[in-house]
């Protein structure tokens, strides 16, 4: 079968790999009907030193049950699923407290002995822990949106939950690229007021207005700051959405929070300590965040897919096939596109 | 009066200065029965640059109040009052929220036209909402315990608050000081089962012990990461409570939370950066914390202290009159003495 394979910055290749296969009774092998590649796709792709075995990508699909490992009881064969980019034992304590990517078994895709999802198939293991059947068929219209379900809608929602936004309250989320897209319907769907988002693509901050956003603010650094407090009445926001992950970025999120507010962190850090400590202490600034526990949110999620009530599946402005996966990573990261969907 | 100045690092003298006096109509005057000096008091101690004007000393106080200004309506001369570390409004929005420290008109002691606590008597701003009567006589037995109201028994608590400590969960107490002995009081009392501080004076850690700490850990960096997680069956603890503020306590902090938990960081960082973003991140973690809103607290605090419930007064070693003061701030920083009371 045919599989994404970095082998260094820069370097994508589609490759002919093993067919997926069950290895361990709680395997699942899925047909992957959706994928997509991620912005955390991109910091390999700008930093990878080269490999003579590569790395196999892809971590967020979509897909049809193909096999079934002998302990597998709710998962079955002909199921569509989509995939959490994590997966889970779903028995342990800490998948039992909502939190998957902690789970004594997680595991992430393309490693631990799997392939990555920008791929034909792939084996899932502990599929009943990870796998969560859809009621749609596997070409529904809705596909765009209940694939950022394995990812970039959990992932936004994550920042919002531990920036702690609630009804009425001031956010702001720092990024405009998907997962910082989806931060905005997920401040919105929990009830922000104002919803500043932080980005300077004009298409991707038209697009954030349309999720909800009510300001944008292009500048950066202390210009951003200020920007915000003109906006906030002079406080800052009670809860940012750190959708980035850099120095920069995580400096301004500590700067704009209200005292007493909440970053949620969600972007993966490129650092090693977190800017901001002094803002954040003085303020009384809570940060959390970290890989969003996906799988936890989709009971809560899913229904608002459903039921049209959002419609994360816009960030996907690029669809192509298998072999289209190299420029998709040459697209995204020229900002060419939002965020593609690769139906393989 | 008399005063406490310091002019240098290393350099405390107790000077003749002006009698505090109200300037502003929601002014009041306290005569100074109880004071103390503070861990954070050691930081300029230790590091001052040579000032000729010098700085006022001393922001945790008992007294009796001498004078008020026109406009103070709840706090009346004669009332025996406890003070917080810092002045507030009690009227803004972040006062209403619970977090005085943030109050818009929010002044530190010694600072902002105000002489310190180390003093025979110092005027408070915004009596009203800073002071807060206590049902005592001012030489009442219960002294020592409800000084720590005004700084390390809010702070510890806060610490606590903040990493969520709750029933029958675990907790860690970074540094043996007097916020740290604290926090394992507050651990105790907001119900944790398991409370490992981490200190290596051993008067201190046995004191803490008598607290209701179960574990003491002495090692430090990686040694203390791993004997944390053997303590805590390789997991680590739901709770951190950081009370130094070093780059190495905040590492080794976030290094021993179990994933999804939380960190409470209460020492004055000395630091711009947070250390430890890496495991925080990838644990779920949340770091929060900062000034304590100490003056908040104290409707629940109060009443465990009146009714001996708890009883932190005992961090408090050595008392001594205010020409002793110099003295005090040597023996603190040779860990002579945990926390020294003044009696002006």
């Amino acid at each position: 079968m045919k599989a994404t394979v970095m082998y260094a910055a820069g370097d994508v290749q589609i490759q002919d790999v093993p067919d997926a296969a069950i290895t361990e009774p709680t395997d699942a092998v899925v047909r992957v009907t959706r994928a997509c590649i991620c912005g955390s796709d991109l910091w390999p792709y700008a930093s990878m030193e080269r490999s003579e075995s590569g790395q196999s990508m892809g971590h967020e699909a979509i897909g049809v049950v193909e096999d079934v490992g002998s302990d597998v009881a709710t998962i079955k064969r002909g199921d569509v699923v989509v995939m959490p980019f994590a997966f889970s034992d779903g028995t342990c304590a800490f998948c039992h407290e909502g939190l998957p990517t902690a789970c004594v078994h997680v595991g992430f895709f393309g490693n631990n002995g799997t392939n990555g999802a920008q791929a034909e198939a792939l084996r899932v293991p502990f599929a009943d822990g990870t796998l969560y059947p859809l009621p749609v068929g596997e070409d529904d219209a809705l596909m765009p949106s209940l694939l950022t379900l394995s990812d970039v809608m959990g992932t936004g929602h994550h920042a919002a939950v531990v920036a702690k936004v609630g009804s009425g309250m001031r956010a702001a989320v720092v990024g405009d690229g998907a997962v910082g897209l989806c931060g905005v319907i997920a401040a919105k769907r929990l009830g922000a007021e104002q919803i500043i988002v932080m980005g300077r693509h004009a298409d991707r901050t038209a697009l954030a207005r349309e999720f909800g956003a009510t300001d944008v603010v292009a500048e950066r650094g202390e210009e951003a700051v200020e920007r915000v407090r003109e906006l906030t009445g002079g406080e800052g926001v009670h809860s940012v959405l750190e959708c980035v992950g850099l120095d920069a970025s995580m400096e301004t999120a500590a700067s704009i929070a209200r005292p007493g507010g909440a970053v949620g962190r969600v972007g993966v850090p490129q650092h090693t300590e977190i800017p901001g400590s002094l803002p954040a202490f003085f303020g009384n600034i809570t940060i959390g965040g970290g890989p969003a526990p996906v799988r936890a949110y989709f009971d809560e999620l899913l229904p608002d897919v459903m039921e049209g009530r959002i419609d994360p599946g816009r960030v996907f402005d690029s669809t192509i096939g298998l072999d289209g996966v190299p420029d998709g990573y040459r697209a995204m990261t020229e900002r060419e596109a939002i965020k593609v969907m690769v139906r393989p």
